[in-house]
């Protein structure tokens, strides 16, 4: 294969939709190939891969041994339909079952993290008979019709109406005011505020809380201390199943290989996808406590899809979680996030436009204020001049990365070395010239 | 790998959950590799493929040049984010519109059927304004939420309430009433039936009608002579589109590429997946006319997914598309629908139990009767223990097939040769003396 750049851009803009996008407006990126955290035009431009594609890359691209992986699966089975037992799906269930958190050991096989919430939306009501699913503002569950009710992003006001029976609650750290004077207090308030909604919606008539454990896309939002526990303290006082969307924080980004972790909660039901494969081939899962597991040995779990537990996806599952487990990225990413953090409190302290940044392991973010008072220079879910010629800069300087809003992510694969790693802070560095000219001060 | 079955199958049953299923009830058929039209259990059983898994190996098991293509690809671009353009996206969605029927000239990659028909009900709604969706009792269009309420058969009960504005009609083959006498009248008044409850439901409600071209699990009926040419008529004349759903009988299923070329017209928007890559890894797309495709180069699509236009799922795409097209398979398809049809009428006339069977290209269903005025052997949603006992049979002497309700299916992939086809219609007949036991005459 050896397209040039152009006929790669011009042929995907004529023959292909572009997602949360007006085609007519983009400007796709091409490339022709990706090892470790780089990836390459067909010119041979390198880029420094600073969000491992959509948070999803956690292994890096391209790594040796999955790629050896895959065509020794090749020679294997491929598919078989879902009522059979394969070794794949034996041995990846297995996997699962020792990697994940407390009684968490039976596993539903999908293709992604949409589908993975949606059939935890079923298992939740199947398993309470409860029509009611909680939610927060600034979360983002997937974009199927369901997911995208759950979600509390702007991305869900365009598709709705969506179904009944979805209830949104304001997360711990909402925007313009606080739940109080410190974390702790925050911690008390937001759940009583919580136990009140939870009793003016009924509680016999929720079935789950979906929660991201880290809020992932709406602002790399670690919940205050104590909240976890608490929310599961409070969901278990009313027979309300917990569900921690891990499909992008976990697999080792936040420095533990699932972000419960650092809170000692076990959820109900652990959705996940991205990490589980690192991108190679789609996989999803929704694991679940084992007295969900033996609920649905006796009663039919109605939801189904043609590749569920796709043997080779299972194979390529396998590979992948033993290079992040055996190669220890999961510990890169906590040893590193003090490195992330060092280079961007740098940051705040040299750029007056750089309100902060926020880590767990390697998921980070860097908000950019417009003034000494840390108003975002971008509103909510709009943007601002100097915003997207930063976004231009990283671009034509090889750093790939989201900005949206006021912010912008850091994400790299959990592969990163020290040094690559601040050679991203570094183009950042430059790059925040830009925002600092349009500081008000 | 090498695990027994027993390994397999208690490792199966105890760390995963099967789907449409009480896993409690359920007995994994193991299976260890597959080639061509055969399946192999670790103890070297052979099986048959009679079903193409789920109507969706459609070129056969692990063909030569798609594991090659696997491992060629497996040295390429794996992947990268769904905003940059690659080879693999733009040759597989310029190669797309090549085969596809009419304009249908640009695609939304997703992973699977449902998320293609997702995303079909969000372009519909964006694209015309309305709200409303239509589709057909005894259809089956996907296991998300929104596609689940598209569904017309017991699997969406089990997942309601979804969201409002779905409105099921009556297919044009009912049960147990007619439209009229013979096909042309059926047509005629089935489409005047549409017409008022269009009128009823609000014309400028209504975003899109779904059909599967030929309806597949709920009874492989291919619509009666005029139907869809009256149909996209019909949805014209209000501003309605016309969504076929051919993840099962597109490509090539029915000896033609598309299902819709039996009948000359073109959708507005045609979902696909199974075929597509014949479920080598999950792939599906969302292919649109050039004015739907035009639209949203001005007007944003809000949808989107980690792996829209995965660059290895596109390649391997890519080589199924050849391996189908190339080695004539549609073609043999269409040969042998004959060879089906004869094997079909041969088992009516000499089993009392059989009502009949029908096929178009390789996409066919056998009924059985329990008595001499066609009754069903079996209710709707329901079963009987003859059929349970045909299903044993068929597993244990080789034939794999779904058995569901009062009837069977025959969908082989479309590499069978017509030694192989009678080879499994020779298992059939041998099972069908349990169903003759059962017949009340």
């Amino acid at each position: 294969m050896s397209m040039s750049s152009e006929e790669m851009i011009s042929t995907c803009l004529e023959h292909t939709m572009f997602s949360w996008a007006a085609s007519g407006t983009v400007s796709p990126l091409p490339i022709a190939r990706a090892q470790g955290v780089y990836l390459y035009t067909p010119e041979g431009q390198k880029i420094l891969d600073f969000n491992s594609q959509l948070m999803s890359v956690n292994v890096g691209h391209s790594h040796p041994k999955i790629v050896e992986a895959i065509k020794q699966a090749a020679d294997g089975l491929i598919y078989v339909y879902p009522g059979a037992a394969t070794e794949a799906r034996a041995r990846l269930s297995k996997r699962l079952a020792q990697l994940c958190p407390g009684d968490i050991d039976c596993f539903f096989f999908t293709l992604g993290g949409a589908e993975s919430n949606e059939n935890a939306i079923k298992a939740a009501r199947l398993y309470t008979g409860r029509p009611k699913i909680l939610s927060s503002y600034r979360s983002y569950h997937g974009a199927t019709n369901a997911c995208m009710q759950l979600t509390g992003d702007p991305r869900r006001i365009h598709n709705e109406p969506g179904g009944p029976g979805y209830v949104h609650v304001m997360p711990p750290w909402p925007y313009d005011y606080s739940f109080g004077a410190d974390e702790d207090q925050i911690t008390a308030n937001h759940l009583r505020y919580l136990d009140e909604v939870i009793m003016y919606e009924g509680p016999d008539q929720i079935a789950a809380m979906f929660v991201e454990t880290v809020v992932g896309t709406n602002g790399i939002l670690p919940p205050p201390r104590g909240w976890m526990q608490g929310l599961r303290a409070l969901l278990d006082k009313h027979g309300i199943l917990l569900v921690c969307d891990e499909v992008m924080c976990g697999w080792g980004r936040t420095g533990k290989l699932f972000a419960v972790e650092h809170y000692g909660v076990v959820p109900d039901i652990l959705t996940m996808a991205k990490g589980l494969t690192s991108s190679t081939v789609p996989l999803g899962a929704m694991g679940v406590r084992r007295a969900i597991a033996d609920h649905f040995r006796e009663h039919v779990f109605w939801g189904g899809l043609t590749y569920n537990a796709h043997a080779f996806a299972c194979s390529i599952a396998l590979a992948a979680v033993d290079v992040l487990v055996d190669e220890g990225m999961v510990d890169n990413a906590a040893k590193l996030e003090p490195v992330m953090r060092s280079e961007m409190d740098r940051l705040r302290d040299k750029h007056p436009s750089v309100r902060g940044g926020r880590c767990i392991g390697l998921f980070g973010m860097i908000d950019i204020q417009r003034n000494a008072a840390g108003d975002s220079i971008a509103p909510y879910d709009g943007t601002h001049p100097a915003m997207q010629r930063l976004a231009a800069f990283f671009r034509d300087e090889g750093l790939f990365t989201f900005v949206r809003w006021g912010s912008f992510m850091c994400n790299p694969p959990l592969c990163i070395t020290e040094a690559q790693l601040r050679e991203g802070f570094e183009i950042i560095d430059r790059g925040l010239d830009i925002t600092d000219e349009a500081f008000e001060g």
